[in-house]
């Protein structure tokens, strides 16, 4: 693969002056463009050492409007970042629509460094370089331009390039010996780096070889792929949700086709007053406990809440959080997203509350808002949200991977149950503020809605992130449910 | 001062049921109602050791709604903390407007132990205390409520506490060598803690003294306070900002009075091409170098760009950042806030970018927007801004306390020459969107501008941070003279 970079290309000074006057205005003009769109755009700067990724990176800074653009390069992780999954980092990078977001290295180099020095296998390779295909895949399904370069030396010339840095004292500073470790496995290097290129060369996300023996004609390449990328997405700007196939099938068919899951919660479930008072203090005493020991070990926990109307997640949140210590949790409300979340893809707002080493997150309503209430009001498109159950699961597994005890109830009341409910509310003066018009147009919905957390449960209920549905006609009952659901999840996690 | 919390105060269990009974509807109504309005309510919890403050946390936590409160407790630095001034921590825990915000120990931790343990003076005690005065007013004037708790224990109800706590193997991880060695200082820690709270006990932000050793007691009392304060402060809602006394004198005589330190500037300077050229060169050089040397030794640096509209501020950035690694810098464009940022105290969008160490931030437009457009198109009342000239001082200030170097200019160009540059920009294709309809109305209100600017120097120009006044008629003399201050201002610092 990596020929097709070694073939001396060369720019002149008197050509590449040309050329650079006729592309800087007009990569300022796209960029211009760019601002008034709701398309975050994301350069990858990744490839050899020694290619100068940092020259080009500079260049490309000094032709655009440094303004608009955010650079990040991926150095030792913080703590902070430490103790939160993998992505973190990256998610925290990422662009918001109508800006440029250039990140070096990225996500490839940990897989491609891990493989050359043996810490991983192959199949782990692959495992990581298919969670970067789902990771861009969302991105550009969310609208995202990305543009992935890869710079090449071949061998000879990475080592005449590294001696040069090293002879001149400005650039010394830029060989440190782990350059020279890496350059002893060139090939190595060459090898794995050519598969995680194949592997993630997709027709969403292409790479841009570049070949970068020559500077001159390394960043003119960059500056005109990146200028016609631009130019490309921002024609084809209103249309790109719509050729971009999905790679669901068709939704399942209606709920009349077969009894649901939901159909088969048995809401009967109850338990009377003394039976409760008694379990709610065993059960609050022993997450106490739990979560505590979860703390000490800095394991970390997410519990999500969603259910129906009035189904009582703010009375079971109140329940369990009366057991943990305030300063280990926090409670998430969410609400209708802030424009700094609007401006990015909506997994982001609920990324930023991914909890560090041994707290809690609870989420009272969480990212099943995607296929749930955005699904039934038509927020998001059906292609929106069918590939959002994948989107899901691919993020929940992350959450997993990470050690995180991930445990998600569904609480489910019957329909006459709600309409109770509903009419109590409205007639208890401190519960009226808790009751809407928009609840009774809900309501309305019940069906659609029905059919929505069927297919959600169906469709993400993994064996990492299982769903727990909660008969919660009886308060009483779905509150010890949870919090003895959440105690097993943490015994088994410690 | 504490003998007023030994007095042995207690609730019986019955009165505590009771009362707790008509607290709770009562508090979560403020709370609703808060929700609704533009304060932000922080609440810090502090006192001895054993006093129960977790246990005040979790009951306060119980009877409000959860998902509205975000506690923090500071625990060690992070990294990305530890790189930031010292209140960089705190900025990241206050809560929106309409929420909120629980905070342990929080700002008075560490100047009391510091001083316990004899690591500072008392004139660095004072010094910190006088930071705090200043940082809980700024909140208390842009609008926030603050309820300060300090838990007591007399030195023998401490002593059975912690042997209590000790005992019980559920709570015996609250009591570690640490608190043990903190109990031998108790009168130490009096003596300070006292000191600390008569510093700090103003008429904005005053103290609430509990006595701790009986916990309904306790537990009660910070309810009805926290209640109290609510209801106070939601009555006078919208009257904060009149009933607040500006702390600052009354405004200088206007600019007839006196010539302008801006007419002092000599807008005549200018260079011709080939010094231009050769000096660019230079000073790019230099600068490139020494960045690169503060990068390796961890020293940040943030420069600010104000000046008139098209006094070439985006050129001389671009000057700038293409000397500097784009790994090492972010150039943060002021323009509106975003809905999280309108729902903070001005300064915390600014806070939020504050580089992390050996990283440089470039403001073009900065928290100095407070006093120039918000003052002249009266987005901020005048004893908003006055005051904000202070509230920048201090700002600044902990950002060179902690080592970070920090350049200011005012890029100065004569009335004719703007005039000049909007009509050159309204006839060049590519520069057209660079004015505006907007441009031409501030342009009208240059008088005003001209006394805000005024001010803004004599009041802002500190010797920690002083202000460069740049001539800027001459774009190319205004870049040089731009470039190499940062050059001495870094060497200078390394």
């Amino acid at each position: 693969m990596f020929e097709a970079a070694e073939l001396g290309r060369k720019v002149s000074k008197q050509d590449y002056e040309t050329q650079v006057e006729a592309l800087r205005p007009e990569l300022l003009d796209a960029q211009f463009a760019l601002r008034e769109t709701n398309i975050p755009v994301i350069v990858i700067v990744a490839g050899v050492d020694g290619a100068g990724k940092g020259q080009v990176v500079n260049r490309l800074n000094e032709w655009l409007d440094p303004r608009d653009v955010e650079v990040t390069a991926f150095g030792p992780h913080s703590d902070e970042e430490q103790e939160r999954p993998a992505y973190w980092r990256y998610w925290r990078a990422l662009p918001p629509r109508g800006r440029i977001g250039v990140v070096f290295g990225s996500w490839y180099t940990g897989p491609i460094v891990r493989r050359v020095y043996r810490e991983v296998k192959d199949a782990d390779l692959d495992r990581a370089l298919d969670r970067i295909v789902s990771f861009e895949r969302m991105l550009v399904q969310d609208g995202a331009l990305l543009v992935k370069f890869w710079f090449h030396l071949s061998k000879e010339a990475q080592r005449k390039r590294l001696r040069c840095l090293e002879k001149d004292p400005d650039t010394r500073w830029q060989v440190s010996p782990i350059e020279w470790k890496h350059f002893k496995r060139y090939s190595r290097f060459a090898a794995i780096s050519e598969r995680a290129i194949r592997h993630t060369d997709t027709g969403l996300a292409p790479w841009v070889l570049v070949e970068a023996t020559d500077p001159r004609y390394r960043d003119l390449m960059a500056g005109r792929t990146l200028l016609q990328a631009l130019k490309q997405r921002l024609e084809t700007q209103g249309t790109a949700g719509a050729v971009v196939p999905s790679p669901l099938p068709s939704p399942p068919p209606g709920p009349e086709a077969a009894v649901t899951i939901l159909d088969h919660v048995d809401i009967s479930r109850r338990l009377d007053r003394d039976q409760y008072r008694r379990q709610l203090l065993h059960c609050q005493g022993k997450l106490s406990r739990l979560s505590r020991r979860a703390w000490t070990k800095g394991r970390s926990t997410v519990v999500v809440f969603e259910g129906w109307d009035a189904a009582g997640k703010g009375g079971a949140i109140r329940r369990m959080t009366a057991a943990i210590d305030a300063r280990g949790y926090r409670v998430i409300s969410i609400a209708a997203p802030t424009d700094e979340e609007r401006a990015h893809h909506y997994l982001w707002r609920f990324w930023r509350h991914i909890p560090r080493a041994g707290h809690v997150t609870i989420y009272d309503r969480s990212w099943y808002g995607r296929v749930l209430v955005e699904r039934v009001e038509g927020f998001a498109s059906e292609p929106e949200w069918m590939r959002a159950h994948m989107e899901i699961n691919d993020f929940e597994e992350q959450l997993c991977d990470h050690g995180i005890a991930l445990v998600k109830f569904w609480l489910h009341i019957s329909n006459e149950e709600q309409l109770r409910r509903f009419q109590e509310r409205e007639q208890t003066p401190y519960k009226q503020y808790k009751i809407t018009a928009e609840d009774w147009r809900n309501r309305e919905k019940w069906d659609a809605y029905k059919d929505a957390v069927n297919d959600m449960v169906a469709r993400t209920s993994t064996s990492y992130a299982p769903w727990t549905l909660v008969p919660a006609n009886d308060k009483k009952y779905a509150r010890i449910h949870i919090l003895s659901t959440v105690c097993e999840r943490l015994e088994a996690m410690l």
